[in-house]
């Protein structure tokens, strides 16, 4: 790529995203749109449909970013969460990353790639291959690759300070939060497994009888899980119909209302639509009554065990309890709303077997994503589909359907297949056995992570098919050569991916086109339904990993090509606006992990620079630098002790409070009159929502869809979450 | 070798260990060699030496077989520990992993391999190569190969079926040990490390406070640990010191008491040495005195912290205390004379350091000792030698000469090099930070274990140097090949390593050879101590490895060479019956860490049952019988699942005790009428014996002395020990 075609395609990209941006700030204005770019506001009663009209809503202003930026980190954290916030300090330290390379980078290095003369390129400045920025155009053995020696050692201690920091800063944020937060069902509850029920007790006995044997003083009470797969069915069919009723209901006597009950509603007797679904709805209820009684003697062996205390609490997950290590297996329990209760309906052998085939099949599909890839790439070769279809031959060679089929569908179809990536992996990750949605959520974005590290990096950078790839990593020697022959020759391609990619991926991010659609169809249709307005959470496992990939690719490319660090500032300037924007206007969030996710970043981001020290450990050797090569292999050796370290430090406290912090609080609570009305709500904070009594006020109104809805979408932080399920 | 060989070499060494035998079975019942053949029971004053003369005496008889073999399990963990049970179990493991190994070997294999015709032996059966009875001999491609693949399932179920149950049966001891055990100091007690100390307060005060806030109910006592290496240099000095004035006390006053204060004795005064000693106690025990007061600043951030309870200790040990994981890090006490001292003495930094020190000669030494060895054996090539020395070139040219250097001294050396391995391990795990002396045995054991596998096995198998060697492990793909040509071939040299040094190995550990000399020789010059004696403790360290390693060879040639599989029958019975004996009668326990050797002994035969897969898929490659080497492969898998459930399943229980262990054990002792005498003791159980006050009874008996030697020697069984350490 020459530097002209770099320059045109930022400009293209440039007015794309300007276009984006302006239209965004005329039609969030728009009353219509509220339920698209505020939805949070909606859903929190906190903003109401309509207003007023003025003429300022026709014109572009700025004023959202000054609102998404004024708020501190506090009042950040209140109002969308700690979880919000961890993902809005993966810009910051982004930007403080590649603030100070894009410094060293231009100032440094950008010069003396350029004034190198190992690729003869002698055309115009514009028209000069984008190479000539590279370290490939340094000439080999020249003492000025000492320079870039330099840089990657000051780079490696800058970033590594900077995590430091940033994991000590979090650390502290994750701890002020417990301290500040209210008395919360799963601080003060463990989920037990491997219950082993002595004959002729149930579940429930054995439970009770061992906690008030071994902690007496701090047992408060349990709920043990049922087997509610079958009735989970039966809820959600009443849920969908008692939807459509009370949809009959706001509307009027419509023609709508009444359809012929035969085959498809054309053949029969004519009946009210209304009378028909309530009578449905009676049976099902009904069944779900049956089904309830009858559920309590399919006890899983597993429960719910509340604690009067956090600590009381802690001492029962950190001390195994029974003799038997594989019995009363302790693990800390979610949030309320944020338990996976289909987990617990499968069997003990089905959900080992399963987790070895979400094992097996993630990594499969990880390493063999390429070959469907490959097969939809074979569209670039027009003329095998000439030869299978020859009625087409007129048609494919005309020169705008060969350009369409070969230059843009094959990469359309990649992204297609990208796109569908994350939902995959959460479906795997579901199947794993994680208790929690926000376990399975973290889990996928690990596996989302390493898909894209694989799929995307090394797919360029390693071209040829898998299993050829594969052979790279059984031979661990020849990797630093491979990588450094490969890496740098894909720069040109990286930037481009920044620009186009990476640009108007944030900008429609703002834009939010599809739930824009979706709301005109909507509105024109009249398929409104205000009071089950749902407002959107952030998918962090799909949005995590395509984030920290850009910066990956600036870690990698900061020695190699420094020309990729202002493209990179720009996506991190305006994704620091955009996401702090859309974290307090837009998502909601489903559960509050209090930041787990940082531990990810900070070790992808140990990730990124092992992989850039590999790197340039075999361009020194390319480049006739053995010593320099040398002297380069104790920095990924320090990096790791520095990983090791900062695991050591911070890490426990990601995993578990500390005594301190847990006798601190509950001694704080101790004085609270609360507690004891606290204590009643805890009881039944853990029952599984299919086993809720179904209770009608009116005829057909259940009594828990609300409150199912509730645990859905209205969870907002920490605090109130905790009383929306116990209020 | 051919058959007639390996039989010689059979007849000749179970000549030697019949002699052994015999000579045993008449020494032992001489009282003079009572020291040397029942050292136990004369430092447990169970049996006095000397006794009346009978005929007896002279004849060999095998009575010590049935005592040895006489005392049921419990008596033996009564009288041995269970340490010394689980070293004994891996004798009995062995014998029923192998006796199945034989019949199987005996009856299908080795017949099958002697019918082959791959290697065109037509010699005699006397003179047939011992190639002929391996699985080398097996025609390639031949429809029998099924039969070892057959053999390889088989053998491995069962083998995972013994280790099951064996750990099962250990776990149950180690549990068993733990409820019939008397309250233990280590038990009520942690170790508290990285202790924040805030200025102006001493760690004392910091200890106290942070425990009596935190754990105020079961919080008892602390001593927090004090930098003694001075002084621990004056207390040996004036222990040594002591003994020879006790030395000299006992004797006449003879002229050996009497020498020149000058240089070397030789020269200035004569003096009366008893007067001269004493003196230069005296000022060394003013030393200490004044030592010890000044150690009371000198305080290391670390404390042994006791509890009222076991569960309490715990919590303490579980929970993770601080805010700040790197302060206030807990960990269990060891038993308090099991402490290694030295380690506080030195400064976190210099520790740390020291710790990357001990990993990398560790490994270095492992990976790089056949470098001097191969420098001796160069001793092999006599031309080298003549050229350096001519003058001895006549000496050289003898026959004799020529084969001990060639063929003796090489393999001498070598062995020499091995017996110093065990001591460099112990002294590089000592560097390592570990807080006591079994876990320092336990570090060194697994040292000594890999050290091994790499020095003996891989080094005779892939002969060349070890950077050779270390290329193949860089390959990984090329493994299974590489040891499948490699490991067959080295069948008849590991047959005659059984035999020859296995089973002498056995017998001269009976014969106890140096003590036996030693003793003579102490008792022709008159060097005896009787109030000092020591019985010897069993390095465990240098043992474990040693047999394992059999065990490897019996488990990688089962398949390849079923002939080694009597020889090795022959060795695990006669140890079985030996080890015994000695640690009933011969070797008193140092220490008692409840049987945590075996985690250890599971692993490695888990590691020896992959190691035979590998080799078996290779083997199956070359003998072209790609299928049954493709159906190999799950056998690995499965392997390793075994292991990762035994790992859940039973490893818990080897690292901490379940609390519902722990709160049934203190609720016994809560009716215990002696708890509060043991509380009083348990407060000053962890004070470190150099800063003990020195008192004499008499003008220079040091009134610890005994108690030293007490903690060092007397510590027969878990329940003695502790009552030793606290009365």
């Amino acid at each position: 790529m020459i530097l002209s075609a770099l320059l045109t395609s930022v400009g293209i990209n440039l007015s794309i995203c300007s276009l984006f941006f302006t239209l965004y700030s005329i039609l969030r204005k728009q009353p219509g749109n509220i339920t698209v770019y505020a939805p949070r506001l909606v859903s929190e009663r906190k903003l109401e449909e309509g207003g007023q009209f003025n003429l300022e809503r026709l014109f572009p202003t700025a004023g959202w970013v000054r609102r998404a930026w004024e708020p501190s980190d506090d009042e950040f954290i209140e109002t969308a969460g700690l979880d919000a916030f961890v993902f809005v300090r993966i810009f910051v330290f982004s930007l403080k990353v590649f603030t100070f390379a894009g410094i060293v980078g231009t100032l440094f290095l950008l010069p003396i790639n350029f004034m190198g003369t190992q690729i003869r390129d002698n055309s115009e400045f514009q028209n000069k291959s984008l190479d000539s920025f590279s370290i490939s155009n340094v000439n080999n053995g020249s003492k000025r690759l000492w320079i870039h020696f330099c840089a990657a050692y000051v780079f490696t201690g800058v970033v590594c300070i900077l995590l430091y920091y940033e994991y000590e800063y979090i650390s502290s944020k994750r701890i002020a939060c417990f301290y500040s937060s209210k008395p919360e069902p799963h601080q003060f509850t463990i989920l037990v497994r491997g219950i082993p029920v002595p004959p002729g007790w149930t579940c429930n006995e054995a439970v009770e009888r061992f906690f008030m044997d071994l902690h007496p003083s701090a047992y408060l009470s349990h709920s043990v899980v049922r087997r509610s797969s079958k009735l989970q069915i039966l809820v959600t069919d009443a849920e969908r119909l008692y939807k459509r009723v009370t949809h009959l209901k706001h509307k009027d006597n419509s023609p709508q209302r009444h359809r012929r009950d035969g085959f498809l509603g054309l053949f029969g007797h004519k009946v009210d639509l209304l009378d028909h679904y309530e009578k449905t709805l009676g049976d099902i209820a009904d069944n779900v009554r049956i089904e309830q009684s009858s559920l309590a003697g399919k006890e899983v062996p597993a429960a719910f065990v509340s604690f009067k205390s956090r600590f009381g609490a802690a001492i029962a997950l950190n001390i195994q309890e029974g003799v038997n290590p594989t019995q009363w297996i302790t693990e800390q329990a979610p949030e309320p709303h944020d338990v996976y209760w289909p987990f617990f309906s499968v069997t003990f052998i089905r959900r080992w077997i399963s987790k070895l085939v979400a094992f097996v099949a993630c990594n499969a599909l990880t390493i063999l994503f390429l070959i469907p890839v490959a097969l939809v790439q074979g569209l670039t070769h027009l003329d095998q589909l000439e030869t299978m279809f020859p009625s087409l031959k007129g048609m494919l060679r005309l020169a705008v359907v060969t350009q369409v089929i070969t230059g843009y569908l094959p990469i359309q179809i990649l992204q297609l297949f990208l796109s569908c990536v994350p939902a995959v992996m959460i479906m795997l990750s579901s199947l794993q056995g994680y208790i929690s949605w926000s376990q399975i959520q973290k889990s996928a974005c690990t596996k989302v992570l390493w898909f894209t590290i694989w799929n995307i990096f090394f797919a360029n950078v390693l071209s040829g098919s898998a299993l050829y790839r594969l052979n790279y990593f059984l031979e661990p020697k020849e990797f630093p050569r491979v990588l450094a022959e490969a890496v740098p020759a894909q720069a040109s391609f990286f930037m481009a991916y920044v620009v186009t990619f990476g640009w108007t991926n944030i900008a429609s991010e703002l834009f939010q086109l599809i739930p824009l659609f979706y709301n005109y169809v909507n509105r024109i249709f009249g398929g409104e339904c205000g009071e089950d307005f749902e407002a959107p959470s952030i998918p962090y496992h799909s949005e995590i990993p395509r984030i920290l990939f850009f910066g990956l690719l600036g870690v990698t490319y900061f020695i190699l090509a420094p020309l990729i660090l202002p493209f990179l500032l720009v996506y991190f300037c305006w994704g620091y606006i955009i996401y702090r924007n859309q974290l307090l206007y837009v998502y909601v969030p489903k559960f509050e992990t209090g930041g787990e996710f940082w531990p990810t970043v900070h070790n992808y981001t140990i990730f990124s620079l092992l992989l850039m020290h590999i790197i340039v450990i075999g361009i020194f050797g390319l480049k006739k630098l053995p010593i320099a090569s040398g002297l380069t292999l104790p920095l990924p050796i320090l990096t790791l002790l520095f990983n090791e370290y900062c695991q050591k430090r911070f890490f426990p406290i990601f995993k578990a409070f500390s005594a301190e912090c847990l006798i601190k609080k509950d001694r704080d609570n101790q004085n609270n009159p609360n507690m004891s009305e606290f204590y009643d709500k805890l009881t039944n904070a853990y029952n599984d929502p299919a086993l809720m009594p179904i209770k009608y006020t009116g005829r057909f109104r259940s009594h828990r869809s609300p409150l199912l809805s509730n645990s859905r979408c209205k969870t907002n932080n920490t605090e109130s979450s905790s009383e929306d399920m116990l209020v």
